[in-house]
């Protein structure tokens, strides 16, 4: 048995999200679907980062067990070329230790949520940024994001179908640059619970429009209440960039 | 009667085109239905650009006539609301002199080609770069590149259905360079020849890949025949980027 690290882009617009349902074609269920096409093998694909439906990844990581020992440039190329009609592909494929667990070993994770803030629609980017027609004031973005890190009781950014067992998660990094015509959200930490960062981008948008004071940020974390959330962002500006081990 | 300047972005996957044509849907049809809907009028929409199917713009530049004196924004947001069904929209509107031209008044036009050189085919940028499974060497296609610039006969980048009168154009710049994980390859000159940043860029691969020596552009410019031009790259990595006045 031979277990492989598997680094994945793909583009969430058609997909349910990461894990295979039954309500529709998932990202997992379309790397599982190459997999056996490959080596004819059944195989469960484990995911660093379950992300939802419409939530896109240029840095997913998943681990497999293969029966073969294959040269890892083959299991890549191999598996693309199963590929070829999904919006899924695989970056890079490293045989690793039977110790590695994607989910478990990841001791870092990256997510970047892209804004548009102009009047018009974006032609391009449409199902890749949240559109919002009014300027955003990235610093009071920053100023509120600041009351975010470090490590806290998140209740009030947490979906409430979060499966996690405790609230507290330690936030490393919450800043917001602009980019071109973009805004980008970078947002870094060992794990996060389920709607996190959206929950935490959509309270910032509120704090760029100038809705909220950067200080309303800290009194909703304090607040522990799901209630004091601004409108969740939605998921097409979410990108998972990366995993570290 | 009024003129307006209108600024426009568009995917051009969907359309056959800038130009209206009776095979298929194009970019100027589904704005002159937009002009139609909101002022009642049938107009013919000038633009500074012929983009082929399937070629993208973030600053393609079309001029207008309308009966009424609108506010610009007004054309903007209106214009924009009848193109939500489009991949098509109004970055900007001003109201211009009635001597402006979008095509003849234009004294420089960009261009952007974006190459994505990796073994890992696209999954979110997909129809919007050229995918090479090499990589390719950008101070190599730099070399290839300077011997194009200035005031030159570019028969040999010219498509056969070109209708300009003169095979001669001045390029004012042409340079690859590395932005994160593609290349960009950036073209400037008052106007160009049908297919020629495509013909340029396709050519620019070849010495890229190590196919071509950088000499051989210059006697591909030389030899003043379409023959001697590579492979015309794809039309999905162009972007139309600006025009200026």
């Amino acid at each position: 048995m031979a277990r492989f690290k598997l680094t994945i882009e793909y583009d969430g617009t058609p997909y349910v999200g990461w894990q295979r349902q039954s309500n529709g074609a998932s990202v997992q269920g379309a790397l599982e679907a190459a997999i056996l096409a490959m080596t004819g093998e059944t195989v469960t694909l484990r995911g660093a980062g379950r992300t939802d439906a419409g939530v896109h990844a240029t840095g997913q990581v998943a681990h497999v067990d293969l029966a073969k020992d294959w040269r890892p440039a083959v299991v890549r190329d191999g598996l693309n070329a199963h590929l070829v009609e999904e919006s899924v592909v695989v970056l890079a494929a490293e045989r690793v230790a039977e110790d590695f667990d994607s989910r478990f070993s990841a001791r870092g994770r990256h997510y970047i949520y892209r804004i548009l803030d102009r009047r018009p629609p974006p032609a391009l980017d449409r199902r890749r940024v949240w559109h919002r027609r009014e300027p955003l004031d990235v610093d009071a973005m920053n100023a509120g994001a600041r009351h975010l890190i470090g490590h806290h009781d998140f209740t009030t950014f947490r979906s409430a179908n979060c499966q996690s067992k405790s609230p507290m998660k330690t936030l490393d990094h919450l800043e917001a640059r602009r980019v071109g015509d973009l805004i980008e959200v970078r947002a870094d930490a060992r794990s996060f619970l389920h709607n996190q960062v959206r929950s935490m981008v959509g309270t910032l948008e509120r704090v760029g429009l100038g809705a909220w004071p950067p200080e309303r940020v800290a009194e909703a974390l304090a607040a522990r209440d799901r209630a004091a959330c601004a409108a969740v962002a939605p998921p097409w500006g979410l990108y998972l960039v990366g995993v570290d081990y």
